[in-house]
């Protein structure tokens, strides 16, 4: 991360992340819980912290602000705390029920208008591969004046193939004094190839990067014209005190029709601008795409892990954790997790929505979240489970602790592998090294602390007829669970 | 098992099952060291075990032997002795050296007629499955009375599709007197398809079921004449003592030509008889093989385990812990185990000997073993590994005790899930139940002991900093380990 501020005069600008998605696109390695923005999917930081780190660059982390769901806030939330640094600025605006892209960022403008009249957004998914920054970094500042003028926005990218996956963006006459933007002739849904095939050598048509800048006042005056009943609800939301809000919104949330800026507002505009960029960008929207972040062998292949192919071509495996062999594929992608794998034809994996669709109505856990957990003081893994006990493996980051605690239907038994743990049991306190343990009975209020300066490793034998990770009750706890 | 014999009078008979094999055919089902006649492949009893029950209709347990090599001797007579009914008079002859099946069946041979001269031999291989028993039991019987003649009696089998994958006998003129049998006037290798067929047409082309019975004497007359250098071999190791016997067998094994008893001796002997049997009777040499075990959906899936296919045809998948979703998938095989997973068409299984050859040269854990096994007290599982910890999940069957034992690198933390377990630690005993805990210091001696009616579960965690399961000085052992 690089803090260097680039000097531009950015004195209204907010980022706004949008971080919902579903997390199923790339199931087996994402997850409900577990979305494709958090994930290490490169070996680095997930693409939700390098967008972050990018807009540091330009602003101070708290006009940074994330819209997520509140299922989602818990895990984004942790992400950021439990990885070094600990992103503990960084806003939260939480959609009280999932509506897309609109009725997200609406909200975002009008919370962001209350407290800062001239506010510019940046809206930024948090699932696209951007390096390097500068280019970017440099195009905001030009949009930013382009958004001063009152136009809303888009970033167009060149298109690099005849690609009909995604939307284009067709550009007309040139704003004068616009810093290279143009007024937007028209927006293109998906294309047929014919047509994608033509708008790659027009060099008048450009994807639809999902970027926008814009005052936002000007997108809430287009939003009240094109879309006035999400206007009106966000107005009733407003008188609501903070306890009718969080009484009330998920009610009047969701009574939302669900709809997309570009859809809602953006294709009906008369002030859309396009911008033009070249940036290195990538989409992560589908599990074939993640090929472009690794290297191929001479057959085509892609490795990740403990792998081994034996005739293979134009295969993609990866493995987190076991090993996976291959013979004689072609065209094929596995995706071996600790607890699933997916097995499929590249040109098939969109179907994979249907397995994580099969999964919710089993109320298969494999659907909804990894065995692997971040927590903001570390993370867990399940590495068994039973119906009276189950087995984890439990770090906790140096200086961190957990918050005090009881369970009423379980007892836990705790190992230390390595670090120094501070455990305080029933009012008092135990300091404990690689090789010891100690027992935490049932209804026995007890606190785990890594009071050092190495990670502490420990394995946790709960025994119990209830095993649910909600039979905790919290005293204090140092992120305000 | 039904141990009601058949009236009989197989007074000299001898039950040699052929116990070796290299368990690579089946990876990662099968390992090195868990073969496939060990394996619970189709949720019911191993294929040695149903070998074995079968023979136990005709003779005691006592008059069954098998002949295997020093590295699987532990964990056929573990798999015998864990599961119940513990099988603890199984004889077991050794190979000093893996030499292929002439070598391994003289060795029985020449052992079972030192006490006694009229020794009959029964050679079963232990990874054929064979139901209903019936028929080959009343079939021994019929040739049995062939091998008192002084014949070399094979068991044919009636060709079901002209497959070329088999080695067939052709039959002769019938012997006179002769129970059904027929001589033999030729062995077929693996034949091609357009032979394949005309063999099925024939009606005198026979599959060689690689079952055989005959006089211990007349088959070492015709080793004597055939293989000289193995009975050489044999009269040796005859001379030396016990101790010699330890010292110097595997080097003068090893030196034996690797050479089948078919190749061997078998097409070459004049006293060879084919016994035509209609028996229930299928292989399982590969794991395409192991598909006729399972019914198979509309669109001729297999599906065994926590497994989701959609839009496959003629797909097998078989997971044993895990979850595994394929999608689009045509002829091919996903075979999920807790440590390793294979993905394969199901025409190119026989590449599956390359991955374990590759895993060799690696040095990988999965080539050889699997993350459970068992032992003559009850079985462990591997939960995770790291470099100065282990975890495992130990299960001790009612009225089992492990060895008496202390490990110099080790410590060992202990936690009951269930059942009541006996510790005796440094001279004292501990009685302790679900969900208490004891500290197992290194340097110490100790012993794990199931006193009472339902399993000991318990999770183990070693600190140490070596971890290998050859760190283990034993004091008293009711296995003789």
């Amino acid at each position: 991360m690089n803090t260097k501020s680039i000097e531009t005069p950015l004195e209204h600008f907010y980022g706004v992340i949008l971080g919902g998605g579903a997390g199923t696109r790339l199931w087996p390695l994402s997850r409900e819980l577990s979305p494709k923005q958090i994930l290490h999917l490169f070996g680095q930081d997930s693409l939700i912290r390098q967008t972050i780190y990018r807009l540091q660059k330009l602003i101070p982390e708290d006009r940074i602000s994330i819209v997520t769901g509140e299922r989602l806030y818990e895990e984004i939330r942790n992400h950021l705390l439990a990885e070094y640094p600990p992103l503990k600025e960084v806003r939260f605006i939480l959609e009280s029920a999932p509506r897309n892209t609109a009725p997200a960022v609406a909200l975002a403008a009008w919370q962001l208008a209350r407290h800062d009249e001239q506010a510019i957004l940046g809206v930024f998914p948090s699932d696209h591969f951007i390096a390097p920054d500068e280019p970017l970094l440099e195009a905001i500042a030009r949009a930013y004046r382009v958004a001063q003028e009152g136009c809303l926005v888009t970033f167009g990218l060149k298109p690099q193939r005849p690609e009909t996956g995604y939307g284009y963006i067709e550009q007309g006459p040139a704003i004068a004094g616009g810093m290279g933007a143009y007024q937007v002739l028209r927006f293109h849904e998906k294309p047929d190839l014919p047509t994608a095939q033509s708008f790659l050598q027009s060099g008048r048509h450009f994807w639809n990067s999902g970027i926008f800048l814009f005052q936002a006042k000007t997108l809430l005056e287009e939003v009240q014209k094109y879309l006035p009943d999400l206007i009106a609800t966000l107005q009733t939301l407003d008188r609501y005190s903070p306890q009718e809000y969080q009484r009330f919104a998920a009610e009047l949330f969701g009574k939302l029709k669900p709809i997309s800026l570009d859809y809602g507002v953006l294709e009906k505009s008369e002030k859309v601008a396009v911008l033009p960029v070249e940036i290195g960008w990538k989409d992560v929207g589908s599990l074939p795409s993640l090929d472009e972040f690794h290297p191929k062998d001479a057959q085509g292949n892609v490795q990740v892990g403990h792998v081994l192919l034996e005739d293979c071509r134009n295969t993609t495996v990866y493995s987190d954790s076991r090993l996976v062999a291959t013979i004689g594929l072609e065209d094929l992608m596995v995706i071996d997790t600790r607890d699933a794998t997916l097995v499929c034809p590249k040109s098939q994996s969109q179907k994979v929505s249907r397995i994580v669709a099969r999964l919710k109505e089993e109320g298969a856990q494999e659907g909804i979240s990894q065995r692997a957990s971040a927590r903001p003081w570390g993370s867990f893994i399940e590495l068994e489970k039973g119906p009276t006990f189950q087995v984890k493996h439990i770090e906790v980051l140096p200086g961190m602790r957990l918050s005090e605690q009881l369970h009423n239907h379980r007892s836990e038994h705790w190992i230390i592998l390595s670090g120094t743990a501070r455990i305080s049991l029933d009012g008092s306190d135990h300091l404990l090294h690689a090789n010891e343990s100690i027992y935490i009975p049932m209804n026995t209020r007890h606190r785990l602390e890594n009071p050092g300066k190495i990670l502490v490793r420990l394995i946790e034998v709960q025994n119990g007829e209830y095993l649910g990770e909600d039979d905790i009750e919290r005293f204090q706890d140092d992120f305000g669970r």
